[in-house]
């Protein structure tokens, strides 16, 4: 890691390359637009909305963290992508019905200006959607090979300084590690051979990783997380981040799950259900590319109530999600969670949370803050798995040996006191001792009074 | 503050006397009792079943709490108190209606057998309930001086090594501080005098004090926060911890608050209704009592959020908070919360939580932390308001000048970081330094494959 | 009554005259002249959505209810009315924020040509209110002769047929009948004295009944439901109906309490919260105000669930009803309950219902329907309370002596059969008597077989 | 049908017989043998509880329905059945968990003389139990003979009049009607060859209706409502009813349904997801049995919100059910919907109901008023599918031609209606025409004041 000192502030353009173009890739675009203009306020992104407390008792300060580390600009940001659809963004906002219609328009001319490239595309990984606008090759190999050329092509017409990739493209089906992932040579083996198992995700990951474009996984697809891409990573010396953005339900149970272990209460059983409309709950609606989906938000809880540890607590949780693609709702998302809880001498009591939240609206800001922060850490000459950012997975990758963090509040920390490390600031530690040591006298208070 | 290895293991036997034996003393006792004879698991008190993580990497330890510091042990408590009605504790938990009868019918041997000492009871203060079980006494000077005598019997007779007092009573109605609350001297005048403006909980709390015994204010009642009674408590060398026992709605509001500070997601509104039936419930039926409760409740949220900080995202929340007295509940609370919330670009969206909650289940384990904890404070030779227990506080009371935590996990951080402290440990930080440096070398690893 | 042939089909043009033109009445014009234009359908109007069932068995026919009875037609409708802040509807509807700005804009000039007429005011019946456009005339005798003067204004300018005044305004502060709301003669004297206890509803109920103009008494206030303007309805032959509007968290429980009857379970309680932030709210926040509408919404449960009928099931059913003023939803009104019922054995379970509604779309429907059949009542030769629309009303008028019906299918039965009624068909029973008569022979069907 | 005047007391032993002796059968039977003695209420019967309203206006009276129509006294019911599981019903109530165990200990003896007879299991049709308590026939004609010589035994040991059966055993696999079950002479047929086509359900009924005792079935089991059982009801005159009891989410939504029908407001969609935890659940944790659950519960909706009739409102209703196994809750099943409708000009409201309910305890009573409506049925002569029980089913059988009724008020409407002709009385239609015929006179009441 390069000394607090090596950082200095970004300058140049940086380019943010998006796998998939759709509902949330185009409320970030937008929103960074609107937000550059004044015309809306970026809540939900730390990079641009959060404060940051910085030493102790009567010295502490709070600066906006984008005041504190340095980090790329909103206005030097540019933006392109895949998609499987040629809509352009302004069309493809409006398709995705997540922003109003009077917003858009005022962002039409800079949003119909974003293009897509043609993506790469495998029905075999989604079943629920098939694309015309996808590249004429076959051969993966090949594949690679024209999206290192989109990525330098991109730069050069943007002027890049910098690039970063975010996907924020579809659920991929379920499938398990073989051994064409385990290596950098066998998966480049595997490019060549166009082996079935190396997904489309790992292809924009490689050609991500080989340009030393630090590379985000917004999907709970098996990508980043593969032991051939991490080599790769850390062999060009890349910031990788996953996997699956942290958004609804998952969210509200990592900010719920942590209050109970706080209070040492016990947990029965844990009942999430989630109806979503949006192009994600078709894609989920296949069972294949459900359980990529499941196997991502199912191991939350038992990261933060540690059964094994408190089998009197949490040794026995009975935790059911179910995601229902039900179209009426379509981007507004909302979660239905019954949590059974027990307290004093076991006593059961409920907790039922409803959240009607937009799954686009909650997305927007962590690809943004993933944007900025992959590229600080870059700069910082940080690389592989970027551990303090686990803040924004459903499921944060780790490096090999070390169990995830789920709790929001540890993770909140984690992210914080990495700034603090990078700005040669201390970390925070709430601990703050001011009792004044008692002096115990005779008490005869009233005699003197 | 004594030094660390000045903590020996707690011995002899610790009474814990309550001002009010209703349903959440009888549910303590009780629980305490059952624990004991390993009836029941003591799930909601960090005491008994929680870990505190020491160290960090591979050194990493997670001990249970009781294994960590030298707390009495709960064979060592011995338990009195005052109510205003005679019954002893088996007959008032077979009324208060909130453990089940089998489990009450085994502990009635050791629960008949305590029974109350009369209770200082005022009606100007309680306007809901009237008692029958009070001492003869009018002049608070003598109250107190009768209080003092019933500490000291109850002592004897227990053969007690030490005493804490957890204030269990209602809630008294609203009053303001007065000129007779700023000096222990001016307040002992107005004892004297029988001041109006002087609470029956502050007798209690000043025959405490004034007998070094550490008191807790379960209740929101205005007491241990007026200037007279800290001045006592440092005095004495006495630790102190107020006010309000923090439950359900509360709770989860500390809870969910952070969460969403710790995504920058704005609040423009917060309503919170609350429907109980127990006597608590009865007491806040009257509107200056519930006055009283609404001031400890609502300030909750503005400690959080802070709209000065982040007038975009906090500035406007209105935030309304209701008791309702429905007897149908029971002790059976339920909270009910809506939050209006927006995220990027100002998009709203909405959580609804419902708590079905029971009162003196979540607040029992609450009166044992602190009898333990106060007690551990003053062997630690702690004085005065103790701001790293704040976390089992709605209104935490703070040393002058600085202000109240809310979040729970900043307040379970603090508490924790307290007990590593005592004892010698590094306090937590979440911060763990292990990404390499990157050393980015010419990419070219498919020539070498 | 006429008999039935004598209903003749509505001709000309029908004034729908409305004091208080705020959120509902803007909502009702808007919506009338979008569903004119083809732009919205008028869901939730039985007049134009709804379909009633004739016959039964195999010669059942279901026309629309505005092809069976002879109602006003939608093209012939004209509004106007009276205001206290001089705001054209367009303007009004703005301000009012219920419906979106380019359905709006797609009606202003009709709308924008709708202006107030000035309103007679009296700051005592509703304090958080001041307008600014009102009547210079203090004598309340004088009041209604400029009502009355307006009435006939807006008849002859818009070529009205006929008139019906529908009371869209703010709740009236609480207040009990008084000697001088007993008789017409007594009324009448007051008028020219300018009694206090006659409210200003009752002076446009006056000038309209006067006028035989039916009248409708949107709010809860004590208005037509005094023997004085019955009187005066049965005197000049003129329908009318309330009070109340049926919205809300009220027409949800006049829905389910009957369910729960259906079922012979038993109730506890129900504990019923509002949340809202339109100026019905806000005049509301008035506890003065707020006891008015208290009592109209507290009689549902009981007219519905018969404690002294069933008394081991509703015999003791704790109701409470809270409506809370709450900024942040504006007119998106929120209801919260929960009932607290008990089936076989007595055992208890539990029913929350959350309903997201929209104040002023679930009233709109109600005002036309409303205005459409009281001007049919009228047509038809009926005068006085019209029990037959109770189906719209938390408070149901009837005649003297008889009860309220407050379940909402008995309500809609009631409705039904009284236009199958007035158009000579047969009520609707659903008996249907298809069961042949059992002719058991010696069974023996496998010795057959 | 018999003459109403037929309709004599009923006399004499009335034997329930149910194939399945679980959770709803032994609530079923403690409830009524506490009942009996008056330890607790029978709430959730009509045939105890609900009162009937006869006659109109001042003649108007409203009996109890078992003093209205001659129905068996709950003290001549004898009680009987098969099971795969050889618990007799106190240990099968303990096992259920449903009752509380004081109340089970008070009814032991009773309890505890009632065991099981042996049953007809086939676990094709059933795959998540296995029972061992059954007949070790195979053939299916001759396991017809044997559950034939069980009712036969059980009626005279138990010295009964008359018997009734009803169905309280699990939810079978999915199977579509096939040329086995479209007549009585094609089922016996097959029930010599064992067809597999004929489920254990069918042998049950077969027996009963052969010997002329009324069935119900209360599980959505295909049964009888194939051709050929209800050809033998028919020849044999005996009353069937079906199918599958209506309790927690289906009743609460015919009961909602209808109320939003009644107000014209349109439905985009209704998602209900059900979680519980008792062996009902686990049986339709196989896709094969829910598949008839869900085919069962789909149909409410389009049943009563008539898309084709009205396609502006629910032509278009995305409707979804799910029920999900989860063990915490245990019979305690739980039901959470989100309705997403629209009033005026299509504006968009939600409602979220939560349904904490219990199983057994809804059902218990359901089976009693079916065992005595069954009984009255037969003794009046009725045969074959009774549409007037309709009110009690998920998915009410209806007569060839005929489609099912499923508005809960409509429903007991009509049973109500049913009862009334059977006993000579009128039918209720709401109806009370008391408005006097206006005479509009001039119009001058205040020169005459």
């Amino acid at each position: 890691m390069n000394s607090p000192s090596s950082l200095l502030p970004a300058s140049g353009r940086l380019g943010v390359l998006m796998p998939g173009l759709g509902a949330v890739a185009t409320t970030f675009v937008a929103g960074v637009l609107a937000a550059r203009q004044g015309l809306a306020y970026p809540a939900g992104s730390l990079t641009q909305a959060s404060h940051i407390q910085l030493g102790t008792g009567t010295g502490s300060r709070s600066p906006l963290i984008r005041d504190f580390v340095p980090l790329a600009d909103l206005n030097d940001l540019v933006f392109g992508g895949w998609d499987i659809f040629p809509d352009n963004l302004y069309d493809a906002a409006r398709q995705a019905n997540v922003l109003e219609r009077p917003l858009l328009d005022q962002l039409q001319p800079e949003l119909a200006a974003i293009r897509p490239m043609k993506a790469v595309f495998d029905p075999h990984y989604v079943r629920n959607l098939s694309g015309s606008w996808v590249k004429e090759t076959t051969n993966k190999w090949e594949q690679v090979q024209d999206l290192m050329a989109d990525i330098e092509h991109f730069s050069l017409v943007n002027q890049c300084q910098r690039l970063v990739m975010v996907w924020c493209a579809s659920t991929e089906r379920y499938h398990e590690p073989q051994p064409v992932h385990q290596s950098l040579a066998a998966f480049e083996r595997g490019l060549r051979e166009s082996d079935p198992a190396i997904a489309p995700s790992m292809l924009y990951a490689y050609a991500a990783l080989k340009m030393r474009v630090p590379f985000a996984m917004g999907a709970p697809n098996l990508c980043v997380d593969i032991p051939a891409l991490e080599e790769l990573a850390r062999l060009t010396g890349t910031p990788l981040g996953g996997k699956d953005f942290k958004t609804g339900q998952t969210l509200m149970k990592t900010i719920i799950a942590p209050g109970l272990r706080a209070r040492a209460l016990g947990v029965n059983g844990w009942f999430s259900t989630n109806i979503l409309g949006n192009r994600d709950g078709l894609v989920l609606d296949a069972p294949e590319n459900f359980q990529t989906k499941e196997v991502s938000k199912g191991r939350v809880l038992e990261g933060i109530l540690d059964g094994e540890m408190s089998p009197e607590l949490w040794g026995d949780i009975h935790h059911k999600v179910r995601i229902e693609y039900y179209p009426p709702h379509g981007d507004n998302k909302e979660g239905w969670d019954n949590i059974d809880i027990f307290g004093w001498l076991g006593y059961k009591m409920q907790i039922k949370v409803n959240f009607l939240c937009r799954d686009s609206i909650l997305a927007a800001p962590v690809v943004l803050d993933l944007a900025l922060f992959l590229d600080l850490a870059q700069r910082a000459g940080l690389s592989g798995v970027q551990e303090w950012l686990g803040f924004y997975w459903k499921s944060p990758q780790t490096v090999a040996g070390s169990l995830p963090v789920h709790d929001l509040f540890q993770q909140l920390n984690k992210l914080e006191n990495m700034l603090r490390y990078l700005m040669g600031e201390e970390p925070m530690t709430n601990l703050d001792i001011r009792y004044s040591e008692a002096e115990p006298v005779e008490v005869d208070s009233e005699t003197h009074s």
